[in-house]
């Protein structure tokens, strides 16, 4: 939330009536006691586990690693993928002070040793942080699971000559055969 | 160029003096009679041939095949092309009425006989009629030259969270091994 937005919440707050003010603060309070984090996979849930890793009909071979819950709804949307999954709450970043050991990624590499899980998709943000991430992982798993990190290229309904020089050179670097 | 940019430049020129009218007017009729096509590659230059393809000092195994002439620069400026070019001058589009024929892609098909090229990479844009154009080039170069796409992924610098669902399955499919 931005400076702006936390603003306008906190003058509509005081403009609220004491009644409306006590029923958002009991609304937050219980949010925050009864949404838990899976212990599997560490999205947000109400129970225990969540719904995903509670369904047993997914491939437990395959293990997608994202930064945040939401991550997780974008690749479900995408109908593609059909493992599971694993949140970090975050990406490695020195200059934030944020350690592998403050993420999820000592349990990541716990929970690859302990299942029997055959690739690991590091599905982190294409950005520094993201890819320093990915690369940090890729070595603390080396020889307990095959790692793979999420393809660069030029977004779907793109204008080539919009698209910025990085990712072109990306999308040459990854062509792939055609015909 | 759409229809209040064109009414903007006719306004534009209506107030202009005779004097300045006369100037752009032969500026236009120069540029159109001094600009070429390129008979290699059919991009804008002022010769016979332009500077790309006069440069003797690139790879002439690798063709990369673009809709217009300024994609060019843009997979000039990833500096991780080394090989040629050649411009379409536009996708094929049913609806349009824009056929095969109506593009480079009769000249394409010579050129790739004539020359030695070992692979054609098809850098048409990433939406339908790019794609459309890039299965019909790789179909009639069956047999010629080893045709490829470019990638399609996600760009750097995004938040996969806004990312398109099309996007995040295609970078799921193109992913690589990493570590």
């Amino acid at each position: 939330m931005g400076p702006r937005q936390a603003e306008r919440f906190a003058l509509h707050f005081m403009r609220a009536s004491s009644a409306q003010a006590e029923e958002l603060a009991s609304a937050l309070r219980e949010v925050k006691s009864s949404v838990k984090m899976c212990r599997r996979c560490f999205t947000y849930c109400e129970g225990d586990i969540c719904k995903l890793c509670d369904d047993a009909g997914r491939d437990a071979r395959l293990l997608c690693v994202v930064e945040e819950p939401q991550d997780i709804e974008a690749f479900e949307r995408t109908g593609g993928f059909n493992g599971y999954y694993h949140v970090l709450h975050g990406s490695i970043s020195p200059i934030d002070g944020v350690e592998a050991s403050s993420l999820k990624i000592p349990e990541l590499i716990e929970r690859v040793k302990a299942d029997k899980i055959e690739e690991v998709i590091l599905a982190t943000d294409p950005d520094t942080e993201g890819e320093t991430t990915a690369l940090y992982i890729a070595r603390a798993l080396a020889g307990l699971a095959k790692t793979t990190r999420i393809g660069y290229g030029v977004p779907l309904g793109a204008d080539l000559d919009y698209t910025d020089e990085l990712t072109l050179g990306c999308s040459l670097k990854s062509r792939t055969p055609i015909g």
